[in-house]
Parts: C-alpha cells; structure tokens; sequence
C-alpha cells in the first residue's frame, strides 16, 4: 500500500475498526485497528490506526467510532434479475405438491409469468417492487448493483426495465449498472422463430437501448433452452457497434462453447459456467474475463454439476460471485448466503467468497478503477460488520450482522 | 373450527389480515382477510373479519390494523443448541482451505473448543452470547426455542447452561424450553471411558438437573461417533425416575435403531434421522414421536443421505424442523432458511415446512395444547409477514419479511 500523508483536513474519520481492505490478491489485507480517513465521497488514507497523526480526529468534520467491528468494501452484486413483478412462491409450491411442467405452465407459471406481470406493470409500480429488494440489499451492505433487463422481451418494455434501473440509480444511494438482456428468452409471440427475434434485439431494441444510453453492457443467455451461439454473435456484433461490453450466462446446463465466444469478444464476465471445460478457461483466463459463479440458482435448481473451482483457479481466472436475484431460479437478495452457499457447495474459501462480492465483482463490472476494495483515491464505499473475524460472513447461513452500510462517505443503512 | 361468541371486550384486536391458522392438519388453514382477538395473552376469537359485530374495535381497549400482512402462528425452533461460546468461523476456514481434521483439531478445533469456550465463560457472558442470538430469532418471529445443554460435559457447566436458559426465558419475552444433553459428546477428560461419563450423567448430573428443575427433557446422541443405543438406554432409564421427558439425536450418521429405542420411551422427538429405515418410522408412528428434521446440518455438512420424507409421510409421522442452531454443524438463526432449504433439498411442501416450525414442533415440545396453531384458548404469539402468500416464507432464500413478533398478544418485536 503506498504510504499517504494525512490531510489537513478531511470529511470523516472511521476509527476503532478492523479493515479487510481486498486490496491483497488472495488474501483479507488485514488492517487490525486500522482508520480510514474519506474527503468528498473518496478515500484518502487507510491504515493502521498507531500510523495517525495525533491530532487526526480534530481535522476530521466527523469522527465514527465502529467499536472494534470490521470494515470491508461495500458489497457489490455483479449479476441480478432484479426488476421484476410478482413472485413465483405458488409455481414453487406447486413443483413441490408434485406438479408437473406442463401443468405449472399451463397455470401460467414459468418465466412467461414473470414476463408477463413484468409488461402488466407500470413503470411507477416496476420501481417500487425493485426499490424494495435494492434495499434488502443495501440492508446487506450492497453499496453496488448490476441489473438486467429480460421480462419485457419486447421494445417498450425492454426500455421500461431499463428506465426504472435509471431511476433507481437516481433515487437510491447505490451505484446501479444496467446490462441489456432482450435475449434472456423467446417471447412467447416468436415461438418457433428465435432468429426473427434475435434481428428485434439488433435492429430495434438495441439501438434504441444505446441511444438512450440506457445499458452499459449487453447480456444473453446462450443456452440450449436460449439461444445459441450464433445468435449470441449476432447480438455481439451488434453491441461492439453500438460500443457496448458483453457479457454472457454460459455454461449452465450444458458445455455450449459460449465462454470462448465470450472470451473472443472480449466479455467482462461469463456467469454460472457449471459446464466450462478447461477449452473455456483457458479463453476466460486469456481474453482477462471473470468468472461469475451462482451458488443461489445451483441450490435452488437442486444441480449436483458444480463449477470447475479448481480449474479456474489453475488457469487464474478471477472468480465473482452474485445473488442471480431472480423470481424462478434464485429467488434471494443475499449476498452472505450466496458466499456460504459458494463456500459450502462449491468449495470457495471464505477469502475467495469476499472477494467473490468486492474486488472481483468490480472487475466484472469494470469498476474496479474506483470500486471493489479499500485504497486511497477509491470510493469510500463501506460495509460495517458485527463479527470477530471476516470468515464469519461466509460461516454464517442466513442472518445479517451488517451494522452498516456507507455509500461515498455518508451512511445510508444503519442497524437498529 | 368451533364458533365463540365475540366478547364484550377484549385487549387487542388484530383487523386487515390474513391468516394461516396452521389448525387443520396438511393445510394452511386460510383466512382470508381476517381477524383475532385477544384477551390476557390468549386468542378469545378467530375468524373471518366480515363475521365480527360491527362494534368489535370499539369493544377493543387496542386495535392493531395490518394492511393485509399475513398473519401465523409464532414460529417455534424445537431443536437448538444455542447457548454456546466462540464460533467455529475459523475452523471452517482452515477446512476450506484444505486443513485436515487432525490439524483443525490440533488447532484445538471441533466440539471441544467449544467445550473449552463454554467452561470458560461466566454465566453472564454466556447469558449475553445466547441471548443475541435469541434475538436475532424472535426478530424472525419465533416466539418459543428449545434449547440444551451440552457443551459444558461436566456437572458445573452443564448446570451453568441451564441457568443460563432459566434467565433467557425470565428476561426475554420468549417461551425457552429447556432441555438436559449432558450425553451429547464424551468430554477430552473421559476419553475411552465412556461409560464412565455415562456414570456421572445418570449419578450426578440428572439428578441436580432434576432437583433444580433445570429441564423439562433428556436428550442423547446416539450415534457411532458419541453415545451406544445401551448408554442411551441407560440415560433413558434415569431420565424416567426423575419423571423427565425424553428425546434424541438419532440415525443421522446410521441407523443405529435409536428411534425404535426412542419410541420405546415415549419419545417427544427423534431428530435428524437421515438413516432411518422402515422399522423406525413404524415405531415412531405407533409411539406417537415427533420427527424432527435439520435441513441446515444436512447442507453444511455436505450430506447426501436425505430424511426419508416419503416414509414417514407414509406412516404418518408428523415432521418438524428445526435450525439445531450450533456453531459446530449448523450455525443460523434462520427458521426461514431452514424452511426453504427442507422444501429445496428434502422435497418438503411449504405447508409442510410451516407446520414444521409450528404445529409440529409445538407437538415434539409437547406444548400443543396451548401453542402451535390459531385457535380459541391458544396463547397469542402470532408472526406477522409482509408476504402475498404464505408459500413466500419457504420460497425465499434468506431475507425476512418479518414485519412484527407478538408474545401472549404483546409486540416484542418490530422491522423498521
Ligand atoms: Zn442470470
Ligand atoms: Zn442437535
């Protein structure tokens, strides 16, 4: 860490605090008793709390004494569904009193349901719904969140998700990255005519999308039950047009090829990747993308194929991980389960699980320039927890010992 | 369900919301947009809001009005081992990152550093440990827990942890069923004499537990690594002198007939029970035993051997569940989570989980005649949710939705 000056004069000190700071590959960066000092939303020293100056606390305009809790980046979610409407607790219910597909879709259960609640709904009521699981999140320490499109699967709706995704950035303290995924899934209308849909994607929808500025990045999910990966590349093509990142759900149920193409137009992330062969990481690990593992859609979808954990590490892929937030397949606003569920049914260490929501969710996000880990010059973005080590946050199963969350400096959610 | 006149005035009256009286078996029990009354901490009416004499709020001294929050019983955790020192958050990840059992025990890992933790500790610090924890239950709407001794494993330190379950349930507004475990592990200090410490369980400390009326049960655990179906029997035998209930751990590594030991006796519950074959689930039928079933132990230890749910549904055995609650192989506060994981990894229905958490543990606490379900006469703990439907408590995955707690018709617990 390079040594910085204390300043004349800064916004806030935070003392009495252990820092994780993730600023180590592979390791907690462990500050016991360390400070952060934070001017204008950014950090501007970080230490060991011996290291200040005496009359530190008097340059401060405030002064947070944490009482030994421990300080980490604030938590960030690199990979959700989270604007949605309704809820998918009866089709769940009804899988498990013995309903089958057939009879789940016909009742109108499915991601045609979520599609369909989603297009029904205004953009004032979309908001309020995805308002309130952003702040179960922040609640959880999420001072970032990516969020897709993909329930609308037609222009104005597609436009819909991603204008609310705008407004919660506008309205809410968390940074929110949108990500356009028009090819979550064929809509019903284009049954049998996938490729009809995939030149609305590129034709209209995503050039309205970028003309908007409405997305950072364009998403599909190339999959069997998806689109393939021709279709991927088309829609590819189109965004590095538009100069938009990619990235891709690859590999979830089946060895589609998908990372390599991903790799191959250069994707921030390829996310789930239960199938990735050592092909595709060596390509994720060539083209510099991340890996971004689910455990919450592997546990609820009851999938005995786990991600290549060891591969990846081998071949230096940075592993993310994320909530997935979504009605059907991950139905969570819990980044702390998902690091126990990471740990427990994947084999990630509790090192790796933090890192999985800090250091390299930035870089899925291609953030980690001012996000992802406590440095000078970064944003002051913090995650304040009850809990004696870091290895807690993964131990856990459920709960929340998150006393608060700070965005640029201020606090934004504080534990009663 | 039998109709009872409205009383002329009664102490609180619960309007706007729907129920979940959990009455009937394999249902529910809905009422839609419905009410309860409540009088000295006990339901004096139940029904459906349109069947209230118009004059009801007035004859209420206080009206509580949910804007449609679903309304159940107060959730009971049948099974914990709450009251403990330390954590095990660093032995999990010294496992994670490849440690063998030998070094973690070396590190003076696994149960005994537990143990260690739990002598050490004063009786007050261990009060304020336990009762963190039983807070962070009761704000997930638990309005009853069980807990047992059995990390202290000598006769001071077990009595320690029972005091310190007297003084939660006189502090904390909170029904803390107490339950004797001295019989859970074979203390360092006993190693290869295990009958030797079945000596001092049966000759020392069940009869003080007894004479101090420190527990309302005895429970073992029976099973390869701890305690022979004979040693059991022996405890079992004690127990009943002293006119004291009984439990156990049972089938959970193999099935080593301790249900069918345990229904012999009377059993309140057999708990855990992965292994558990034919035979036991008759005896447990015949013997009227409440099977208790622990999600959350399952998926952190990696099991793959599931409860057999099918069988016991077939002999009718009522299922509980329950969080076991440990730092060792289940370490949560979360009956919701242990709900969506026996939906998620042992097929229970949402029904059945609910009643897992609430008639049926009510039933394995053999306190079913006054808590458990919404009935007339029944003790007024009530959770109150902010769901649409009550499949939503099992489907999520972490999160609480717990909007307030009430014990015997008093709020004790309120989300921001
Ligand atoms: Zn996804
Ligand atoms: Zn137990």
């Amino acid at each position: 860490m390079r040594k910085t000056i204390f300043p004349e004069s800064v916004d806030s000190l935070w003392l009495d605090t252990n820092l994780a700071t993730m600023a180590e590959s592979g390791a907690y960066g462990r500050i016991a008793s360390g400070a952060v000092a934070v001017t204008a939303g950014r950090i501007v020293w970080i230490g060991a709390q011996s290291a200040l100056p005496d009359d530190a606390p008097q340059r401060a305009a405030r002064v947070h004494r944490l009482d030994g809790a421990w300080l980490t980046p604030g938590m960030i979610d690199c990979h959700t569904h989270l604007i949605y409407a309704g809820n998918r607790a009866r089709e769940f219910e009804m899988r498990l009193n013995g309903a089958t597909y057939a009879q789940i879709a016909e009742a109108g259960g499915g991601i045609v349901s979520t599609v369909t609640a989603v297009r029904k709904a205004s953009e004032d009521a979309l908001y309020r719904y995805s308002a309130k699981r952003l702040m179960a999140m922040q609640a959880e320490g999420v001072t970032t969140v990516e969020v897709k499109s993909g329930y609308g699967l037609d222009t104005a709706s597609e436009l819909k998700m991603l204008r609310v995704a705008r407004r919660l950035e506008e309205t809410l303290p968390t940074t929110v990255v949108a990500t356009f995924l028009g090819a979550h899934a064929l809509p019903p209308e284009y049954k049998g005519r996938p490729d009809a849909y995939v030149d609305l994607v590129v034709d209209e929808m995503l050039p309205e999308v970028a003309a908007e500025g409405l997305a950072r990045a364009v998403d599909v999910f190339c999959e069997t039950i998806a689109f393939t990966t021709e279709q991927t590349e088309r829609i590819f093509k189109a965004a590095r047009q538009h100069q938009l990142a990619v990235k891709l759900h690859a590999e979830q149920l089946s060895d589609s090829k998908g990372a390599i193409l991903a790799a191959r137009y250069g994707a921030l992330s390829a996310d789930h990747l239960e199938y990735l062969e050592p092909d595709g990481a060596s390509a994720l690990a060539a083209s510099g993308t991340v890996a971004v593992l689910l455990p919450g859609a592997f546990y609820f979808l009851n999938e005995t194929r786990k991600p290549p954990v060891a591969l990846l590490r081998r071949n230096g892929v940075p592993m993310a991980l994320s909530t997935d937030c979504n009605p059907g397949t991950s139905p969570t606003t819990s980044p702390l389960l998902m690091m126990n569920m990471a740990c427990v049914n994947f084999g990630l260490t509790p090192v790796e699980a933090l890192a999985g929501f800090t250091v390299n969710a930035a870089r899925a996000l291609k953030i980690d320039d001012r996000q992802g880990s406590l440095e000078v010059g970064k944003s002051a973005d913090f995650a304040v927890w009850e809990i004696d080590e870091p290895a807690e946050l993964a131990y856990r199963m459920g709960g929340n010992p998150c006393r608060m969350t700070v965005k640029d400096g201020v606090v934004v959610h504080r534990a009663v």
